[in-house]
């Protein structure tokens, strides 16, 4: 089964504590916005700008991101937790 | 009898539990906003730009799709519940 | 007596029960926002885009609409209700 | 004594009850925002498109229009009320 | 001393009584948004429409206007009150 | 050390009782929004406009401005009180 | 590990009170928007404007910059905090 996100909404599989970034970012308990860390499943086509040209998402499948936590829509995939958040919520690609 | 949605509106009947993915989809009860799977009886011609061109929809007769559980215009078509939303609160497109 | 809506406006006259669509459309009792049956009278000439273009409506005299419940203005015309709304609250057009 | 509205702006003389259309328009009660008749005394040169352009209005001196009873700005002019409203807060032309 | 108005700003000097439109505009005790009358004493380049390009201003040095009585920015010059509104602001030009 | 505002900001540096205009604007005690005198110290490159297009600033290193008492955020260089300000909220450029 | 920003937005670290501009800013305690000094460590591509151009950003790797303190998002890289923020949401760029 595929899901393809519509327009500028991005597919993410959260990342479980073990596959984390090593070394690397701890989020803080007292950030108001927590961000979280999660893989590009999959992405849309991109956004349709003012003027009707499409323009392409800057993130692509197998990205590791950093997303907002409370962003976007929960599904359950084959049994696994994913989000759809719109591209806009994601921070930062992370690259280890 | 025929519904054409103006604009970038889309005509969604809602899946029974039975014609819904296998194995697939299973939208958890926590989920603040719960998207619900749907297949596209009918759309609209697209979205007016902001410099007045049509931009067609993504989206099209047959597609089985993600949308929120709240978006929408329900109407009762020959019997049985539809859904008229925009294209913007459709999520994905689900393939099996 | 002519009433020509302006810009984007549709003069919309609601269908009575009778001349609904048969064994068509039933609105539900418990839909938040229920659209309603009418029938097109006249068109404004259309909405003016950001960069000043004229944009024709996609709905015309004689068409008849789905509409939201609560949009646009009431009128008596000739003793018969009437409704001003704009196209963005008309949903889709029923053909039987 | 010469009034030219501004912009999109348009000066609007409220009609009498004698005055209105004949076995026409009768605005009930109870609609939420009721339309008055009124007849356009001058308009303004029209309104600037987001890209710098100007766009001339649809309405003009002379025209008997609807327009929200509850828009604009009351004047009095050479002992008459008055009423300076935006084109966009008229809903339609009236021809009789 | 001179007061430049920046971008579609206009320095307005407000109307004493005595030197109001004779026989004219009577403001009615009862308008919700009161204008006021006011004589144009210098104003800016223009607005910046959204491509970037100057639209200048309808109003001129000089200009009797109408404009929203609690609009703008009060300052006194030279002794005298006077009043930084933005064009939006004035609803119209009266000649005499 | 040098403060270069970002975009449309604009550093500006309160002017002292002693400093402002002379015989000039009294700024009235009653006046919601107290717009205040201010020397333009540095500039930023300019506003982008909504199709990517850089628009220069209207005010100059150097100028005399009004400004809202209250727009802004304070900072403090070299000892002494400064603002950093978007162009939008000075008022006008003052000549003596 | 690396952190790119996503669109426009700037990867910062806050510089330590040793590290702030020497006989420089001072950020008063009553300001009510409190900016706090920082320097680039990365940045996004930039901003699709409106007609979808990709508009660089203004600050770089490197900067030192001040930034709204309530700004962004709060994240821990390699021990040590960092912020990711909007462009937006830096006031200027600052020069020892």
């Amino acid at each position: 089964m595929q899901i393809t996100p519509l327009g500028d909404r991005v597919l993410v599989k959260p990342l479980d504590a073990e596959e984390k970034t090593k070394g690397g970012i701890i989020l803080p308990d007292t950030a108001k916005e927590k961000p979280q860390e999660g893989k590009v499943v999959s992405v849309g086509k991109g956004k349709i700008s003012d003027d009707g040209k499409l323009v392409a998402l800057e993130v692509k499948a197998g990205d590791k991101v950093l997303y907002g936590k409370y962003s976007g829509t929960e599904i359950k995939l084959n049994g696994e937790d994913h989000l759809i958040v719109r591209e806009e919520d994601i921070l930062a690609i992370v690259k280890d």
